[in-house]
């Protein structure tokens, strides 16, 4: 059963320099096999992540993604809040211009549910990032 | 045959708190097995309803909106009546940033419907949700 | 062979009151099965027709708006001037916030034919119906 | 062989009165079958048009429309040239309000190509259609 | 393997004068069989490029842009650089008022990624081309 | 109101010699445009018709092959009955190797049917087209 | 809750004479709003139904057909269980020469189902129909 | 005008010697954008054109069919014919052990036509080619 | 790392009495989400399965196969061999007349599979299921 | 310039032992990414090559395969010869019950191909496989 403590880790993620990064610019990559659990029922879900975001300084590696997405395979968690999880993690790691995930599940009991959130900056007001962390963390 | 005393009652509907309230997000739920009765022919009627929300505070729990969606089942109401008491139960139960549902039925005569209906507020002028009420109630 | 004296006529359509008229939605109901003849080879025209818009006090009851687009069917018109008119009876019917028509007409020599045309309105400067009258009926 | 002599004459071009110039409405006319002459290797061309416009006084008749697309079988041109040749003997027909032209070119060694181009005018202020004639037969 | 001094070179493309300079049109030119060389795995990658662009006085010759995008082939880039250099070398050769590149590839363990670059000019103010060098080259 | 006497008629059905009638080969033409009565309900009908013929010493000509469905248009009779009738009426005029005609009618109510009808002869042992008359005029 | 003595009932159904029986051609009817209810959760299920059969004496009356199978809509049965149910009210109702159903439910918990069931019989041996009855009704 | 005398020659196709002739297997070769003209209306017709076969000692080179379906750009044919003359011309220039044509043409009044005709030899019974020739040359 | 103890284990399936075992019927069960891992890169794998079988006296129970099918969630084995173990489990367990697996992995490398494997056994003649335990294992 | 020193080697194939020799199973392979180069033009080829199978002891291991396709890479070689190739290569490195090979290949000048081709063999007879090597050899 997943616990607490096991969190899916950013520490996994790795980033590559931005070879363009005076171009405007977006980057979108499509995950279509993430599955979670469920937290309250412990079942599996299914979804397509799609991670597009505008780079500064740094790109985020392929393989590094790919893995990163993998620790979700036995980590339960609403959709709700692992898709804002994760962009969080990847603000953190890239401070992009700008990045918006869409994360499709897959239908439960007829209805399936689609999440959008974005988060935007700019160059010369950098986000504050404390803002980012989960707000759920304190209302617990 | 569907009376008036037996109307989808929101109690059903259940919420969890919003776990990034300060982040600008969407949830959109896509119900593909909506089905109602025909008031005047009490045939029934078959429909795929998407639910799309800004949450503020709180968010609807999937099973409890499968559920409350149920209710329409044996339930006689027209397309636009449904619709709109749908967005109201909603916005009612979760006061969210916006609200949008979009209800296609299938073809009846050759001719299908699709409703779209908006609620829109903002976090310093909160919506006067008397003004959600059904208006169908005054004039019948 | 169509005439003129069989023009399909508006008095078919029936209303039932808005049971929302505060709240801002759109209806949309598409007919699948659409024909008309042409004018010119009197040979049958077929097509697709979208009608949307945002009632104000009244709705168009559906089995009514079937009948009044069967009229059509032995009725000789281009494709322009029946769009339109069918644009105009139901304006004159609903006096809609807006409504738009979408009429895609199948192939004919390789080539087919899509009108699209709308009408607004607001609520504090009703529209002056007259001028949604055919245009042609002077000309000719 | 086509040679310049051989070109597309727009003469055969009909009009009727558009039914309803009061009224703001668009009429597309999709062309499945469009098919000309490459230029250089003189091998067949094959594409899709599609014509947008918003009538002013006059329509263009959709069996002419046919016939001028069809001197285009055996005419040796560029699709960057013809896309806009063809929209120079349109608006020259017609006058419209706007007018925007979309051509789909099928695949050549593996990339195919899709050109638009519009026109817009206000009733005002009519459009100098001297501009639209094309600029290449200076250049030549 | 491939190496730093095989790179593409853009003196393969040709050009022939915009027919319509003074039109304000689009071309847009899709290529499905592009293909590189992964640089760090040395497998192949796959994808799909779309170059559209609002010519001012040159077009793309297309059977030289066939050429030019065949030697990526054997070319090893991230996605990231090879997009952004296509678009670099498109618009030294063509000076375009706008182009924009969108090159979707194929997946690479359950990811797929899609680059999107645009750049945009004005007839009066030509774009500094030099901003447009690869910037990671000074950053290597 | 479509009475017995408007009967379509096979008349106007016209024929060419087939240019190859030693070779076996099959011709299908598929009409997505045909529209007839319900005799119940007097509402319209719509559906697809393909018609699948080889050839003997005749081919049926399309264009009177089109009128021949038009005569439909504003006849009653059931699915079962129609799509029998146009099997009766092209086998008695063209004695070919075999027919098959398949009808899918649009929904009504929810539910859509699809006729499915084939004749079968051979060239020593031709069909006895009484046995093609319809079973129904003896039973009414 | 559903109970064991609201049984869907055949005598609902209603027949009219083969137009044809001499003919050999097949009738499918396709119902794409079929829902049951899960006898274990008692949660709706929804499905698609199609019922092909090749008529002898007799066809089956499309509008009580839907009566018949909204009959379903509030009965708890296995899809195993209620598909042949339906062969076999239908058999017994038409004895056709042949009948061919298959019913396909939309997903649970990722796993959808698509039950297919035959009866066949031939003119000189008409079907015991007694084996069609449920063998279930014995065992429980 | 196409005239009889200028008939498609199957002299411009071209052959090479089937690598693997003693090995069982097919091919197809798909052409969308064939073209010819009717011969009643001298309208262009437009198909898709589908050639399967199974090389005995020779495959068609596939620039000459190219070519050789070019001919029939401006050739007029019923479907019936020109689909049985491309069979004659390339099993007369390959005998292979069989070969299937589909033609498929786009619509014309609402009505698309298919044509099928297959070819089947033995190796030890080569066909009789004459009875390939066009039947209809005797006829007329 | 997923070890050959924890192999997915047969005793969580659960059967009910087949309601019409005298019935020929067949049931196809599809489930969109299955997943294992792969044994040598440890990486996980996505599919779809497809189970299609004709009961003779038990069905499956659908919420018990769909556990049964989670259990390879985190176990590594090859496709043709998981596929061939489910086969084997499920016809322990039913003693079908037949049952077809379609299992369908997504692209690795650019490369996806499909594996489909079929048992068929006789009501007289009931299969030797030793032959059907994994041939593997004795190989190990 | 590929020559013929480089002809894809079928050494880089590697096995692994069917896990269940005595199961009658297909296994089918789908490289979507598969290239070659023109031997005429020296153009790229792309295509997408479906490579079913039923293993007797041994199956092909994945990567293996993928490494070897992409040999063909800037290898020139007709479709009909490269795809028996392949199947010659697998044919002799797996001694199957079957093979099936489907290659489908990109469009060129509006015609694309597909080939497909087919070995069987029996249990009891092994196929001699020399009858599988490349029947062009000698006639070169």
């Amino acid at each position: 059963m997943p616990t607490k403590g096991e969190l899916p880790s950013p520490d996994i993620l790795e980033t590559f320099p931005n070879p363009y990064p005076k171009r405007d610019y977006s980057n979108k990559m499509i995950c279509e096999e993430f599955t979670s659990v469920c937290p309250k029922t412990l079942q599996p879900d299914f979804g397509r992540l799609s991670i597009r975001y505008n780079a500064r300084d740094l790109c985020v590696e392929l393989k590094s993604l790919k893995l990163y997405l993998q620790q979700y395979r036995n980590h339960g968690a609403f959709y709700e809040k692992l898709t804002n999880d994760i962009l969080r993690d990847l603000v953190n790691l890239l401070t992009p211009h700008w990045m918006h995930i869409k994360a499709e599940f897959s239908s439960r009991g007829g209805i399936h549910s689609v999440i959008e959130v974005s988060y935007t900056s700019s160059e010369d007001d950098p986000p504050e990032l404390e803002s980012l962390e989960s707000d759920e963390d304190e209302s617990e």
